[in-house]
């Protein structure tokens, strides 16, 4: 199976996630195993978040920026790291009718999101899953997520550069765009740069350009380039690529993945942790009298969670 | 310090939740102390998440609301479980303005999130706030939490019953209502019905009890109640109140209760491993090793933490 999947076989590499994403226990095991075997081959890939509301036109943006890293020579793996939900949307299905050109080429792998579960467990899933595609050789890696609650911040907590598009037509807060959000923001596109909404792209784009001036210059930072984007028209899609192999060729790199590896590994600990918590596999016995106490009201929670943890060496 | 907070002194009682929302190492001890003492008398209050996007008109519901308590006998707390964030916008000095009578009157306790930190952290002090307002005798605790992201699932992790404020000229994606917030709540109240919003708030208010009756009666649970209130001309506080009530009295409070706080525990156990990791003082050259072979790519996070939780008795 890792040989396959080294050779950049994209069904072994389906099989391989299947099993990472497995929850069963018996699985656990063979996953670790396989995923350090990967670790060594994994890394030689530019990284990316592709974030946006509902109805910015992701997929559509998605399935020509993709085309065009086809064009230059690059084989794309596209994740999901929203927990499947009503406003996701992300089915295995609905990614590949949305993208239908690159979910019928060879040179490209799309999965979404396990099903189930919360944002800690796909972003946990999702990491892994970053790792087999960079194993089988994928070089370029979009991470999708819609631009609602925490999830940016667990997508940018996994890529190089962070790339936010942006709805021409609405204002900031029917995008769910908090504060925040620009400033994980490497790169923003503004979409739908085309017809009847071309002119009101290129304003809303002016508007983000000078709200960065302010916003970063403030920090000292470069302000993150903002550019409007014509999925449809295939315009500004170069641009866009440019600017986010800058952010990748900048430097920081290493640093920045050394520290999300670091950040990784602790909520694996913390995941487990809460694993065997929940199934009874530490302490039981003691675990057990301590939460007595605390539910017939004699102890508090924290003092109970320290007298326990006081007694692991 | 104890009695004094039995006796309902708000001023120790302030003192009391700002050593427990301490992070400081040097008053963990004494803050789980202080809990444990507090803990048997608590308890005794009906708390409610009162929920709704900014705009929703909350102060002012809270203002009208509280004020019908204080005239029942009650005595009001009122907290919140927002991390303070430019969406939130509730400052303790932002609170006391907008609910000027309620912050002046004795029997009222206001205090807002602790500044900083996550969600999680910000629950867990929100949780042992409660306990200490009730061991000070207040009766009604209000947990207020801005209906955006993931606060109102963890409000509703500690409250009795869950009170959804509605604007009445707004979609459901504006207000940022997911599915899944109207099955949290039992019971909603639009706001603003008077003067020129009056008919609007009626009409949402037989929408939503019609969403209600389809998405509740499937599952067979008796649909959530739905109001429309006026906090200017005091017109159906009453109803809410009284359907708060009977969701409390409808029995099953304990059982939640006790399932609230066995998770409260576990989030404990979890968030102490967690800052224990962080310190450096669980097997510290253990972890120091087992994080180098991760971050030197020889062994997948995964296999790493299952390793260090294997040594833990």
């Amino acid at each position: 199976m890792i040989d396959k999947i080294l050779a950049g076989d994209r069904r072994s590499l389906a099989r391989a996630i299947t099993l990472l994403e497995s929850r069963k226990a018996d699985d656990q095991t063979a996953a670790a195993a396989l995923l350090s075997q990967l670790m060594p081959h994994a890394g030689k890939s530019l990284r990316i978040a592709v974030s946006g509301v509902p109805g910015v036109g992701k997929s559509t943006f998605i399935e020509a920026f993709g085309g065009l890293l086809l064009e230059r020579g690059h084989r794309l793996a596209i994740l999901a790291v929203d927990p499947s939900s009503p406003l996701s949307g992300g089915s295995i299905l609905g990614d590949r009718t949305r993208m239908e050109t690159l979910s019928r080429d060879e040179r490209v792998f799309i999965r979404p999101s396990p099903s189930g579960g919360t944002l800690g467990g796909v972003a946990r899933r999702t990491r892994e899953a970053i790792v087999a595609c960079e194993a089988a050789g994928f070089d370029r890696i979009l991470v999708e997520t819609v631009g609602v609650g925490q999830s940016e911040a667990v997508a940018a907590s996994m890529v190089d550069a962070f790339l936010l598009l942006y709805l021409p037509n609405a204002g900031d807060e029917l995008q769910g765009i908090k504060r925040g959000i620009l400033e994980l923001a490497d790169v923003v596109a503004v979409t739908k740069a085309d017809g009847a909404t071309k002119a009101a792209a290129d304003v809303a784009r002016g508007q983000l350009e000078r709200a960065f001036m302010v916003a970063k210059g403030a920090h000292g930072n470069e302000a993150s380039p903002v550019f409007a984007v014509s999925a449809v028209e295939k315009r500004g899609l170069d641009e866009v690529l440019a600017a986010l192999e800058k952010v990748f060729a900048a430097g920081g790199v290493e640093a920045r993945r050394t520290a999300q590896t670091a950040a990784w590994f602790e909520e694996e600990l913390v995941a487990q942790f809460r694993d065997r918590i929940q199934a009874g596999t530490l302490r039981a016995a003691e675990l057990r009298e301590l939460a007595a106490a605390v539910l017939r009201g004699e102890m508090a929670p924290s003092s109970a969670a320290a007298k326990f943890l006081a007694h692991l060496p």
